[in-house]
């Protein structure tokens, strides 16, 4: 006998420049809409509280983190996690005593806060000055098992990464979710990132066999559009479902974790891996100092 | 004032199911027909020598492994890299005393050989029966440096692994090469993975930000038919040169690995790598024992 076990996932894809409140409303309904349409796993974009406020480095906008415990949009989706039966990534700014961190809230079905993961890899250039605001997360990557599957979720910068996607892949990862704000680059207008953002997570997709989901905002906000293109792809990196540049709305795929089980244990590659080789990893530049 | 530092680089694709002689003999035309076209870099596909024989798992192949010291193949190579001026990794069936690996010989643009790769991630599976041959390999990955830049070689099945391109970039690699032997699954007729190959080299040609090179067989030996679709693709993982699946022939391609590098160090993806939150890359499946 052949187990299955289908989960349906879910991406949300909207401008996100307003109020929290419109925003959080917003996101919200596109949540009901998903869960409407059978999703279990929904992720809405990056920062979805608000306009993508790192392009400046500015010191009112701290005043904007909340601490996890005491966080009223985690409050509201909880209880929307909770009523809908599906699990939500929160992506959130957080505020720790004096550290600010780039941070997802895992809110499983029954609405539980499953715990926080802290984004690891921190960008910074013109239009994307994170460092400014984020310590570099402390969590280390997670690999939740909630109520649909065990879900790895990176934030964002972390998507570019092959490190983040394997690590969640050997805590026992069944779906990679990447909540995302990325679009134009002010000082480079000519320069087009999409397809290398969709490519580096197809990428992940096929080397650890395993559905890749990216939810990323729309719209312009001052100076930077935002280019959408979220997108749901299989183990193979066929791309199942996409949102366009301006289009707004979800994205609804469904997998067997069963059978994508099968056919990793199948392709060999965790087999095949040779950890006592990869000491190099451990280093920033091939050396080791001290 | 900006430097520049043009290479130029080439993949063979061909049938090999010839005697070796007439395999080395196609394999050096195709050598000399890059060459004219301004290659310095030139990379022929995997175990070019003969037949793809992992198919079968059959003590009297041993016989075909040669030492790295006692090979007319490579000596044959190293004639032709020092005439003609081009770096070329050659790929071969090694026996080391009682110990037999799939390697690779770098020949420098001098003719001079750098050193020996061996493969470190060894398949195994119907129609891919690597590891009755070959013990995996204990060299580590490689950065050579040769005459037409820093290069990493990787062998087909390492191709699929993050870590060897990553391990490869930290020694300071700035093209990776691959040798390729992939076709059909005799016991999968249905199971096409040219598109997930190229897809996860491209997402190390992304996260890297580097070029990536592929070489691998066309035509059919008993029941296996090899795809070719070599390619060459860019930092962005665009593909600026492929070959058809039964297409025989040379693609070129030349890079300014100068600009790469100040690409390279624009993206930051090697500012903001988390070594310290890398330990679990060093596990099988998350955990150490012991």
């Amino acid at each position: 006998m052949t187990s299955s076990r289908v989960v349906t996932v879910a991406a949300i894809q909207c401008p996100l420049g307003g109020s929290r409140e419109e925003n959080v409303e917003r996101v919200i309904s596109h949540v009901e809409t998903a869960a409407a349409r059978g999703a279990q796993v929904i992720l809405p974009p990056e920062l979805f509280e608000g306009p993508y406020f790192c392009r400046h480095e500015k010191t009112e906008f701290f005043s904007m983190a909340r601490p996890l415990e005491d966080n009223p949009t985690i409050e509201t989706f909880s209880e929307l996690a909770r009523r809908l039966g599906v699990v939500i990534p929160i992506s959130f700014f957080e505020k720790a005593n004096h550290a600010y961190y780039n941070s997802v809230a895992m809110l499983d079905a029954s609405g539980e806060l499953l715990g926080l993961y802290r984004k690891s890899h921190i960008p910074d250039g013109p239009g994307y000055e994170e460092k400014f605001y984020f310590r570099p997360g402390d969590t280390g990557f997670i690999a939740w098992p909630t109520q649909h599957g065990v879900i790895g979720v990176g934030i964002c910068w972390d998507q570019w990464y092959p490190e983040c996607a394997r690590s969640m892949m050997l805590e026992g990862a069944e779906l990679l979710l990447y909540p995302t704000a990325i679009g134009s680059e002010p000082a480079d207008p000519g320069l087009d990132t999409k397809d290398p953002w969709q490519r580096v997570m197809i990428g992940h997709a096929v080397a650890n066999v395993v559905p890749v989901v990216a939810a990323n905002r729309i719209g312009t906000e001052e100076d930077q559009s935002f280019y959408g293109a979220s997108f749901i792809c299989n183990h193979r990196g066929d791309k199942l479902a996409e949102l366009g540049r301006d289009e707004e709305g979800v994205i609804v795929q469904a997998f067997d974790l069963d059978e994508l089980a099968r056919m990793r244990a199948g392709w060999g590659f965790f087999r095949d891996r040779r950890p006592d080789l990869y000491e190099p990893l451990l280093t920033a530049d091939g050396e080791r100092w001290g």
